[in-house]
């Protein structure tokens, strides 16, 4: 393989339209050379856009494009399966958006067909690479606060999704939709979660009743070490986009995140104004960037991924676990969600 | 009743003498004329203090003295019931500071012997008398930010009790002792509390555990018209007192809470540094004065009173029910602490 | 003298009422034992407020009375003269709110009669007295930032004063009456100040010109040992009430000052926003209660005065040589606005 | 013209690599097809990361290359004028890091070279592409502050440059190379300056006098309007990159500019702490970007440029006023630097 690796991206929606500019623009050491999508208007806009770049409706044929070393997966969620195992079979190198799936049986085939092919594939989670992330993690490591003890990770969404979209059988409902990336976060700070509770309503938007979904939720988690963790999620942040985490430890705390998007302030006879983060593309923009030039860097110098599969699984057994808790209003263990072994094709 | 209220002040500890300092100087129509406390070297530090000041050793005898109309109860928990019960029989007005009492048998006594008696009783959380919790409450009512949905809580001491006090028969335990200022505030901001899920541990100070105590603790709640909220509380805020409450609405937010203490930046190769509020008593100085001089008010007005043993009770209630939940790992219906009508004496 | 001091106080205006109502009832060994002033109503309000004070119209009356040892002045300038004088005739220890006077002539005369008289002699500057700036002060005596090498001062005011108070043979104008602060902050920080150059014009408010004053200014300062100073000046702060300075130093720098008054972040599809200091009494409230209760500490104790008359007349000269340079649009040495010996009475 | 303008660029330092960077990868619109600079090791760096760039030592050999549109030109200020002049003549259009050159003659010849040779020349001033000065520029012209009467800026560097570059004669001096950027600012807010008045000393790094450089200076400015302007330059920001301005105004005021880097608060027993922006290039990265995008946005669509020579020149004539008033110890008017027209050669 070149220094310089040849991608095709699966996916020219509003978030894959971010991921073909960087790929074709802001890593130097990718060049973007094909891209798929079923919809004509998106293809063509992106081949007069990008110049060079092949297009293709199908996946498929992308994926039988022997120029094509890697894939950029960010279709929705619904054929992530399909797509990665079509892809693993092509021995492509994967980078998957998340979520990976919506059932765990899925991921877990997911995982089998690309560790059969024995192909390199990252399951995103952008929020890993936002430096305000990383520069906790150091100080973490540092031990600047001592020992973690609890975490507190609040996502609130500035405006809820059309209602088809939250319908849980689409989206897997707010817990999984959004919690996947607090989840994740508490397994990056904290280690693993054993049992969870969760607690939520349509409190803001009660039309989402209608289509099984809520709109507020808090999550509470014990981790195995006995730590506790503490999500919540909400899909009315009307203000713009509430992204806050806190590590709290023995000898001190951090907290990460910031509201303000532009750097004035505003003084008149109101008060005292800022603006805030309208949502979650100018708030990890950067971190998109850094996640993408990370799986270019690693299948290029032939490393493992940062992320894997198994870090998208676990984190997806949390949400269910907690959707299942929130259902059953009960404490679940993580473990109940676990997929016997048989039902897993492959 | 003059204008001005004749007040003995029993207990004069360390918030002791903050309420009687205040009453000496700091609440125009109150008169301080007695002070009771078993310690005699605080008796006497006081007597030289404030001069004209009689001094009791015993309770009793302050009770006794024609020239109290109203008293101030500073004592510690477990003498609370004898002390209010007695006042009440001498016809005092009553201001106790809470917690009311470590069981409920005994708060739901108490209340019955005041109500017996036909005297004034406040009971005192100073929180809701604090600037920012009241201007707070105020834009709620305004509708600043529509409908309050979920109610977010942080209440960290910045060090550990000694272990003696932390005996949860002598406190009550960290649910129970620091929680009941933040289920009060639920009660003020969101309504009755229909069931709690709580977790915790000894995890910043592993001795806790042999007393039976824990040092971090969340708490969720769904109140009874379906919002929701969660307190989180610690006593290894080594940094200082970290007091935040965030009222989540469907057209906003507030928060509420500051942790700078003196108004200096400092600015070197080390970053940029600010102090922290030390602890309850710099945060909540000027509450506490509100509060006794809203009690004063209103005993001298013939007014009822604005906290009543039946608002204490009712925090109570949801401390206890969380901390049955912690034990049990169970959520908790608030109703299932309830005492039964013919364990109360009286 | 006894433990507790005598006080009587001249002028009950907006100030004037603070002033009394701390000495009634915040400074443990003060008692305000009679008040004076020219208006029949503040007299009766306040005979009836604080009860046992006696009431006087005349300030002479006042300076008769055996049992005042010691006079807090809050009148206008124009007549702080004339009572200061009287009052050093009558032996009494004497607080003088600033400005000292309207003419380096009149403040030498004072300064003159109170150290023939040998009268406790204290000259206001409450900032001095505020949290943060003696928090501030001790940092950099503490070497925290290295060698201070610019201040930079702001003090804006919400409005502007009547127009008739705006005149400059009442108030001085803008540069006298609200830079003396700051020129008193450098010379707290900094050290004595050798020239200034200052600018201004009546921008926001250009009724001022009527009267002959700015509502905007800046004024640049060398200090004697080479250092800088900023001073910002302003009327029209139309948001509240804006007070900052910095000390900037060979090794860091202090910021010192704060902007929010109720501690409450309001967040709405406006932004996120939050109030501001109204005005300097809720800014300076502690500094004004901390300062006489040095006043009184100080004259109980026989010890000499934290500020003195000396200290009023060096900040009043940089005021006049920056009015001075303002109007003539050129730096000028304030030792240029110093008045010859002989013009000087008594 | 094509769709895609070719560019050429000379001067790969620091500053340099940074546009190179940008305009090989960031600018969609931009084809980086020449570099020029005389290190050898520098072009062979850049050769090896770029790729099919052309590479030359003299940057004649790069403006007589055909494929070369236009020239980036970010050389050292000493050689500005004789490569603008070489561009102009070779009919580039031209981007040129300020300062524009150290004397108003020189500035004044590359501006009639240009205009002569008709073509494009772009002066950058990054702060103007800052997404919180175009912010604040579109709420000031929207109103939001009423009429602004005065600007407050202050830039703080966070060390000194090498005695060799403090050199006056080199660098112009402080004010000159600092504090063009506010003084640009000033113009862009206020409006034009009619006098200025400077101070400043050696105070932080006495060996800066050796070489006739100051590293403080304060500069207040008189528009021509009347509104008063405060400038605060300093090379000794210890902490890091202290960049503000304040635009006060009749209705409100705006303050512009951020303290903290990356996301996190660190709480500990040290007080709450965070990060600084450490210096220009993480301050205006987005800026600079953003600049070099609207230039080749222009040249490529035939527009006129958004900053000329003429900009350059005015705010160099400001500086030149403010660095002779602090010499000269009295107000300067801004006229009295310009040149006799005879002087200019051309």
């Amino acid at each position: 393989m070149s220094g310089v690796l040849n991608v095709g991206l699966i996916g020219l929606g509003r978030l894959g339209s971010v991921y073909a500019r960087n790929l074709a623009h802001r890593v130097p050491n990718a060049r973007l050379v094909a891209v798929a999508d079923r919809k004509a208007d998106l293809r063509e806009q992106f081949a007069a856009e990008l110049g060079a770049v092949k297009v293709y409706e199908s996946h498929l044929d992308l994926l039988q494009d022997k120029d094509v070393e890697a894939v950029v997966i960010i279709t929705s969620t619904s054929t992530h399966k399909d797509v990665v195992m079509d892809a693993a079979a092509c021995g492509k190198a994967i980078f998957c958006e998340k979520p990976m799936s919506l059932s765990l049986v899925s991921a877990y085939e997911m995982l089998h067909a690309v560790e059969k092919a024995g192909v390199f594939f990252h399951m995103a989670f952008q929020r890993r690479y936002d430096a305000g992330y990383l520069a906790a993690k150091k100080k973490v490591d540092d031990g600047v606060i001592g020992t973690p003890v609890v975490m507190t990770s609040i996502s609130r969404d500035p405006f809820r999704p059309p209602l088809e979209f939250c319908d849980p059988k689409v989206s897997g409902g707010l817990i999984a939709d959004m919690g996947v990336h607090d989840f994740d976060l508490g397994r990056m700070f904290m280690g693993e979660v054993a049992t969870v509770h969760a607690i939520g309503g349509a409190l803001a938007y009660p039309e989402m009743k209608s289509v099984g979904d809520i709109d507020n939720a808090l999550i509470d988690m014990v981790f195995e070490n006995g730590t506790l963790g503490s999500v919540q999620l909400s899909r009315n942040a009307v203000f713009g986009y509430d992204i806050r985490t806190e590590i709290w430890g023995t000898k001190g705390s951090l907290q990460i995140g910031y509201f303000q998007h532009t750097p004035i302030l505003v003084m008149t006879q109101e008060g005292i104004t800022h603006d805030v983060v309208p949502h979650f593309m100018q708030r990890f923009e950067g971190a998109y960037l850094t996640q993408i030039q990370d799986f270019v860097n690693r299948v290029t110098a032939g490393e493992p991924p940062s992320l894997t599969g198994a870090d998208a699984i676990a984190a997806m057994r949390i949400s269910l676990a907690a959707t299942l808790s929130c259902h059953e209003r009960r404490p679940v263990q993580v473990s109940e969600v676990d997929v016997p072994l048989h039902t897993i094709a492959g």
